[in-house]
């Protein structure tokens, strides 16, 4: 498990770094950002995990999220992923669409060709990284909490229903709430797992929650400005999954903030505080 | 006076807009952001501007100045200019170098050719920005402060030492404090002012506060691990001139910090409080 670093900045009084390693579950080398707050040597701190959305590489919640100041305030680690394998072998959408392929792993493990090979998101997310992270950074295992934005949101929702206890809090930023239902998600489970949909069910939130999965919490954001509400998110699905199997939540409607990042990064801080509040309980 | 919008995004609570102009100085379109703080109806606020640096447009610190929280909290609006002409018939670098002309501007009214007529940032930032952005913003005009990085913190200073009042406070990050006395300084000031050094000398902090120009008070922030610091930032000559002429100032070395916005975030609430002090007095 050997790491390499492409680079690493001061920032808050911690370490903001960048990362590469060949990767056992993708077949391929992967890129991810990690933000370790100040902290007394030897201490081990709780992790966040940050699960971006369609398009994104590590990069854009590293430029943009506005996570470093409340992780040294709340001393969490940050780990931000990237959203899918690349290199030249890497099969892509064939028409170089946003949401298939390159850039939207969907954290899914791919069973259908060309994709099943590289398309490993779910197993690299779920197993490979948090050891590879544990090793090389100061990782409390037993202090996790996931959050994601848009298909990373979807991501941090599924994972953390599947794999009950490990992650002691779960939130998002305008989830894809359940792929079952949306054109995004027709479109990436189709070209992942094939047209069965029974297959699809263990990467819905929803279906997850509607089939006894639970968390002790849920904190959730959207937009109401969110150009993609209507059609792809749809927040009120999981509202109504969250009522019907009597799943604790806050899903919180937010007047005039979009898709960007500039909605993430206003709400950023009080995530990682509510993150912060569990994972340090 | 007309103003095109490019784009609108809530963030914390307020406006983040991008547009542009035709700017009547420098004879190109001009793009510059602008956040405007949640406020009251009809309030005038007191505005920061923000100086970029050599490579940067208004993007870079709205994507990574990490200020928009700040400016909520303070009541801050916050402007964000380009940091040269740009355009076909703008002129640039001969090896499109970064450190002249596209991106370089240096804050400088150009008298060489071919630079003369688009380079004109010193009387687009003093006197056409200012104008426009009072037309279309609420900003209480007797209430401004400069702030700047590199580049931009050279032209901050050397903006407000040459407009004694104008400015109500003034701060830097990494500034170049002298360009009679760097690389980056010769090459920008000998290629858009000529050979005549005394030309220069308008254009150098150190020089304007050895020649009687004095602020109310100053705030620089530079990082020790900086890369240009020794050859072409050289505080220590600020640091000099200041002591020599009294000017009243304070400048922090900070230890592990680059160059870069990881740097330029981590204290940009600090400044932004130290202006707001300053500005609401």
């Amino acid at each position: 498990m050997t790491l390499e670093t492409i680079s690493t900045n001061t920032a808050f009084g911690g370490v903001q770094g960048v990362y590469k390693h060949r990767s056992a579950s993708t077949g391929t080398d992967m890129t991810f950002a990690v933000y370790v707050p100040p902290h007394e040597q030897g201490t081990k701190l709780p992790v966040v995990w940050y699960l971006s959305g369609l398009t994104c590489t590590h990069a854009n919640v590293t430029d943009k999220g506005e996570y470093r100041r409340a992780c040294a305030e709340l001393g969490l680690i940050f780990v931000a992923p990237d959203t899918s394998p690349r290199g030249e072998d890497v099969p892509d959408d064939a028409e170089s669409a946003y949401d298939f392929g390159l850039g939207a792993g969907f954290y899914v493990d791919a069973t259908e060709e060309p994709f099943a090979q590289h398309y490993r998101m779910r197993t690299y997310i779920e197993e490979e990284l948090p050891e590879l992270i544990a090793a090389h950074f100061p990782v409390d295992k037993s202090r996790q909490g996931i959050m994601g934005h848009s298909m990373g949101g979807h991501g941090a929702l599924t994972i953390s229903l599947r794999n009950p206890g490990q992650f002691k809090s779960t939130s998002a930023f305008a989830p894809i709430v359940s792929p079952l239902n949306c054109p995004w998600g027709h479109k990436a489970l189709g070209g992942y797992l094939g047209p069965d949909q029974s297959a699809w069910v263990e990467y819905d939130a929803c279906a997850l929650i509607a089939s006894g999965a639970r968390l002790p919490d849920l904190l959730i954001d959207q937009g109401e400005a969110d150009n993609f509400l209507t059609e792809q998110l749809k927040t009120h699905l999981l509202t109504e999954a969250c009522e019907t199997a009597d799943q604790t939540a806050t899903i919180r409607m937010q007047l005039g903030y979009d898709h960007s990042y500039y909605f993430i990064s206003t709400f950023m801080a009080d995530h990682l505080g509510w993150h912060a509040e569990r994972l340090k309980a």
